[in-house]
């Protein structure tokens, strides 16, 4: 409450709900302060079936949750030794020694069920609250408290929450939700292009939404009763039969994972020259398991020696052209190519910002190139955006020039 | 409440309100369902002395606030003519026409302050609930209603509700805040070694803070009070005394900052060689403005070809110790370092996984080198996590090996 923290856990957590069917009522932030937090989760459990707490679970004096719960709900606190153990091999296998106060994560509310974190210390836990003292005529509740840091909560509410919410409230209604992820488009063109001929099926109960991300633009569909499923597969269908070519994946696709995806299937390899993206494009694609196996190298030539020395960029271009141009571009991702002996190698050269633009160069001028064995294009793209955003957009159009060109060399080759 | 926006308007509020001396106690959001949000403000002017409203103030069908807070209060909307020209003007001056629905953004609850927008159409609306119906005693509250779109809140709210608060309720108090920014030190190792020297401050209103982040623990200090400001620096001066080395920055610093100032203030360069991180270094290096200056050149040598032809890391060295050993990182280091004319070079090999580990060499082992014009250091860590976690912390590992021996440089050197 100090504007410290920003809370991301809202939206992951309504996302997650929402895409099972549940409605989410009620987000509340309150400070690390006993009676404030006690109060927002009695207050919580007079109104909702389910209540899922984040934070305060860890081993430092300002974690509370654990405690004022079991309080609230008039539960012993119990030390449980299979949490011990876990939190004592958590150290052991990092050669680090276990502080005392991290014991404290080893206690359980009576009645609870532990939800081990596979990725962290301190367990969620899972409280029947039944009755429910707080709520009118006692109808039972959940009280769900998950740990703070997201790499700890999002794997323990996929893989042990959800399967408890199904159990204990099961959904007769499914929502089916499909995504499609395009680039390339604006939000208000994708929809300009595909709300009218969606009309028919919009009055037969389907929703779109439309979510513009960096670089993306996501369509929702999402429809629920007995002709959810058939009513989504028709609207894919039309949407494709309009904007095929900017969807790119579905779902939870990211670009990078496309691209590595193809790259393996076609047994064919990448390397890359990055300036104005400084490594941002080699960064994504290796965040893609077993993308080593196709992205054999990427250099990061800020400089005009480097561009010389490790892509054999000549000097003339150089001089001539200055680093950010078309001819550098092309020389980068020929040079990327030939150097490290991949089917294909992209070169990104422009200028970032904040500093460094001219009346000729604006500040967001890029030039990316892709070098294939047939050829090498460059494309020229303005992207006034803050330097990070700046850096999104253009790893996504790069990735998006070698996607556009698989699949035109795939359309190319007749089918067997 | 569909998990389709990040809230970035509670940090946003709470940090300037905390700046401020104005103590935010609580957030709350639902979604765009009438009776909810008549409750959810209903309930907050029943607890603090003012409420802020954002969101829910333009034309379309789903704003609703403006009407139901009117009808809250019990309040007749009118139609304000100077709004209305001023909304007839940013239509005009944009080329565009004004459509029909936009109107309703000229309405203004009866006795309501309008606050103009500078930077959209719908201004925002600031009411003195005096008396407050909801609040024991009826003791007077202030309601201030905000545009939702970021940037139209912040200037509205820096501009005109700020003069508003200080007139309506004046601070003698005001918080003092101060993050120390770690790295290499868990959580709780932290608290341990600083919570008892740090107890009599504690006793004296020092509230201390700890937030694991990924590879970081942010030590916040905050007091109130007349004697908030020297608490602070005494705090300060404690915990400096105990883990100085381990703090790498304050408040809003990031450790690739820190690490582009240093080497900028001593006119350095650096180059990086990074096999397992796959870039992440370099792309934060050079997510950092002026980068460039200090940043030469990177290279993602994710194959052993690459390994030898881009750095001269040699084949007997790859064939007898493997990719991933300090033999390679350290060869990996220096030819980064001397194939770039760089007086540092950093390298990185090792296992991110899910695959590839053995019995010898687990997922998450990971060889850091350091190339100096003195020496070559290398750091073995094994970082088990998930694969973009595994980045995360190596290259902050990283990153700090060389901010160590900076400050060991440093302190080797007389201060004149």
């Amino acid at each position: 409450m100090l504007g410290l923290v920003l809370n991301t856990h809202q939206q992951w957590l309504c996302r997650q709900l929402g895409n099972l069917g549940y409605g989410v009522h009620r987000q509340v932030a309150v400070s690390d302060d006993g009676a404030a937090i006690q109060e927002a989760v009695r207050e919580a459990l007079t109104r909702a079936d389910l209540v899922i707490t984040t934070g305060g679970l860890g081993p430092t004096s300002d974690d509370l949750t654990r405690d004022l719960i079991a309080q609230l709900l008039d539960r012993k606190l119990i030390e449980d030794a299979g949490i011990l153990t876990k939190i004592e091999k958590f150290f052991a296998e990092r050669k680090r020694p276990m502080p005392a106060s991290t014991k404290v994560q080893a206690l359980v509310p009576e009645g609870a069920i532990v939800l081990p974190n596979q990725n962290g210390t301190a367990p969620g836990l899972a409280i029947a609250v039944k009755p429910n003292p707080f709520r009118r005529g006692g109808s039972p509740g959940w009280l769900v408290m998950l740990p703070g840091p997201p790499r700890e909560l999002r794997p323990m509410f996929a893989e042990q929450v959800v399967p408890l919410l199904q159990k204990h409230f099961p959904q007769e209604t499914a929502f089916v939700c499909r995504t499609l992820k395009t680039t390339g488009l604006g939000e208000s063109v994708v929809q300009e292009k595909i709300a009218g001929p969606l009309q028919p099926l919009t009055d037969a109960g389907l929703v779109i939404g439309y979510c513009a991300r960096i670089g993306e633009v996501d369509v929702r569909l999402v429809a629920s009763g007995q002709r959810a499923q058939p009513i989504i597969i028709e609207a894919e269908q039309i949407i494709r039969g309009i904007i095929g070519k900017s969807i790119f994946g579905v779902d939870e696709d990211e670009l990078e994972q496309v691209i590595i995806r193809r790259l393996t299937e076609r047994k064919e390899t990448l390397s890359l020259a990055e300036s104005c993206t400084g490594g941002h494009i080699a960064n994504r694609l290796t965040n893609v398991p077993g993308a080593s196996v196709v992205f054999l190298a990427g250099l990061v030539t800020y400089s005009n020696a480097a561009k010389m020395n490790l892509l054999g960029v000549r000097p003339e271009t150089l001089a001539q052209h200055g680093a950010v141009s078309e001819a550098t571009a092309r020389e980068m991702a020929e040079g990327a190519r030939q150097r490290n002996q991949t089917a294909y190698g992209i070169a990104v050269t422009g200028i970032a910002g904040p500093g460094g633009g001219t009346d000729a160069k604006p500040v967001g001028t890029v030039f990316i190139a892709l070098a294939t064995p047939q050829t090498t294009s460059v494309a020229h793209h303005v992207n006034r955006y803050d330097r990070e955003t700046f850096k999104q957009v253009t790893s996504q159009q790069a990735l998006e020039l070698l996607r556009r060109t698989l699949l035109n060399e795939l359309e190319k080759q007749p089918t067997t």
